[in-house]
């Protein structure tokens, strides 16, 4: 088969990689048809983070192709989703709904795993991994949001929900890139009053409002900080997302937190210093880390295919397998949200 | 009047300052009964932390004196606790349940606000702040577990609700000075089903036993953690307390808490580093911080005098007015957890 392949900082090749087989009986085998291109794959496109050589891409849709013994929940022809981390849902993690944390689990398009950034996926512990979509016939529109929630949505959702997002709450989203965007609509839908969009990029300003930010605020640093205090009284937003990773975003949410809050925070850490004096003198808490994917996909699937929710819409790139690191360029240079990889068909 | 003034670093002394006068119509002046030496007195006692030459302890029991024209709810002759932060019951923070962020609000002993280890306070905000013991005849336990709910008590409750503490949960509470304590007293009354003291000080092993400890560890550091893990099948505690404030006491309870679980932090931070990665790749939250102790009051009176909570047992040295330099140096010199102070009579 053919897949995108990482061949060290900047070097996103596709060549040819082995067909994927069945080699435990809880396996499937996923002839992907959407795979599409992670902001966190920008840390090590551009060396800033290390990754194994080899495949990539974490996020994809697909068609079941063959399914191992243990595997009675899916069958040949399934449409799923997969969500980026596979888990057995029997763990201890997995039992407390932390399915990101399985003790059997992994992350898709790393160390030796098949990436969603190819022709084909052995989908380790599929039975508890995959989620079957039901329907078919689905929209151009549902299939890109399909394929968003393999870990954009979810990870937006996980920030509202780590930061306690509930009916009435004024919240702050901290980054415009794909999971703040989705981080809006999670906020949105959880029903929170007021969404301040931290955002200073027209297009995405305009996206933000789309998924249900009320206020956009095109100031970073110290004057966010002084803008949200003013929009809120002096009080402080009742939730702060932080999604993008870096020190001053971090500062930022807890800045703008009020006390007794929770900073919803998950964006990949690069030098982040916790403000650990706002935690203590100003009750200001911190939840996070990776999404659990696998718990929240069927509730959030529910919206898509219902079009309650479209978070689909971030894709504003696309592309084949073959221009796949057209995908990436397009990221890094700041033209696209996100990039669409389009791979099979259903 | 008599008080405690904190002339420098090692240098506690007693000497006269003004009787305190209602100023404002919301402020009461309490005659103080007993005060007590908190251990984040140390810090500026060790010159490790800043503060006001002046007047010092936030912690007290003490009968009204007096009180000024908007107070109501109190009158002269009532028997009081003083939760160690004034608040005024009634600001958005007050109102979302973070009364030590009252933005009205305030510390006793320092600023210039008078302290608890002196014979008389002017207290701002009282009738939103101090709390009317009922009864009387308090017996001499009873009375000093009063004063351990100013401070200690309501914080050791903090960082087990700010760690999620429930019916069942497994814990582990990283310091054994009096909060550290007073968390195991906290633990165990909100149902905690094991929970694992780290403490190497022969009698306070014995006092986190007689508080409901099930399993004291005496080692520290990456041994502590590998003994947690070892205890709790490598999963890990549902809640991680960190009562110390120290770089160390802090890793370990990352370490130590389960994904999905939230580390409960109410110590003084001195050199922490919040290990973000941890956050993030592990998924374990942190809260904690101040404690609004006005709000804790009620409830863990209620317990104190129905002789279902014991925290007054964390004294183990107690001294007059005259001789509280004597309770600092207990303390400091680790010869004590804590010290009362007997300052007047009921």
């Amino acid at each position: 088969m053919r897949a995108a392949i990482f061949n060290g900082p900047r070097r996103i090749e596709v060549g040819d990689r082995p067909d994927p087989v069945i080699v435990e009986p809880t396996d499937a085998v996923v002839r992907v048809v959407m795979g599409c291109v992670c902001g966190s794959d920008l840390w090590y496109y551009r060396g800033e983070s290390p990754h194994e050589l080899g495949p990539i891409g974490h996020e994809f849709t697909g068609v079941v192709e063959e399914v191992g013994a243990d595997v009675d929940t899916l069958a040949r022809g399934d449409f799923v989703v997969a969500p980026f981390t596979y888990s057995d849902g029997t763990c201890p993690h997995c039992l407390a709904g932390v399915t990101s944390q399985c003790v059997n689990g992994g992350s898709f398009g790393n160390h030796g795993i098949d990436g969603g950034q190819g022709e084909a996926v052995r989908v380790p512990l599929a039975g508890t991994t995959l989620v079957k979509v039901p329907g078919s016939g689905h929209s151009a529109e549902t299939m890109r949001s399909l394929v968003a929630l393999s870990d954009v949505m979810c990870t937006g959702h996980h920030a509202a929900v780590s930061g306690g997002v509930k009916p009435g709450s004024v919240v702050a989203v901290v980054g415009d890139g794909a999971v703040g965007l989705c981080a809006v609509i999670a906020a949105r839908r959880l029903g929170a009053a007021r969404i301040i969009a931290l955002s200073r990029n027209p297009a995405r300003q305009a996206l933000a409002r789309e998924f249900g930010a009320t206020d956009i605020l095109a100031e970073r640093g110290d004057a966010a900080t002084a803008a949200v205090m003013e929009m809120t009284g002096g009080i402080g937003v009742d939730a702060a997302l932080e999604c993008v990773g870096t020190n001053q975003s971090m500062a930022t949410a807890f800045s703008v937190a009020r006390p007794g809050s929770i900073v919803g925070a998950v964006g990949a850490p690069h030098g982040v210093v916790v403000p650990i004096e706002s935690v203590i003198f100003r009750n200001v808490g911190l939840r996070g880390g990776v999404s659990p994917a696998r718990v929240y996909l069927p509730e959030l699937m529910d919206d898509v295919l219902a079009g309650r929710i479209n978070p689909g819409r971030v894709f504003d790139f696309e592309t084949d397998l073959d221009h796949i690191a057209d995908g990436y360029a397009a990221m890094d240079e700041r033209r696209a949200v996100k990039s669409l990889v389009r791979i099979g068909t259903i």
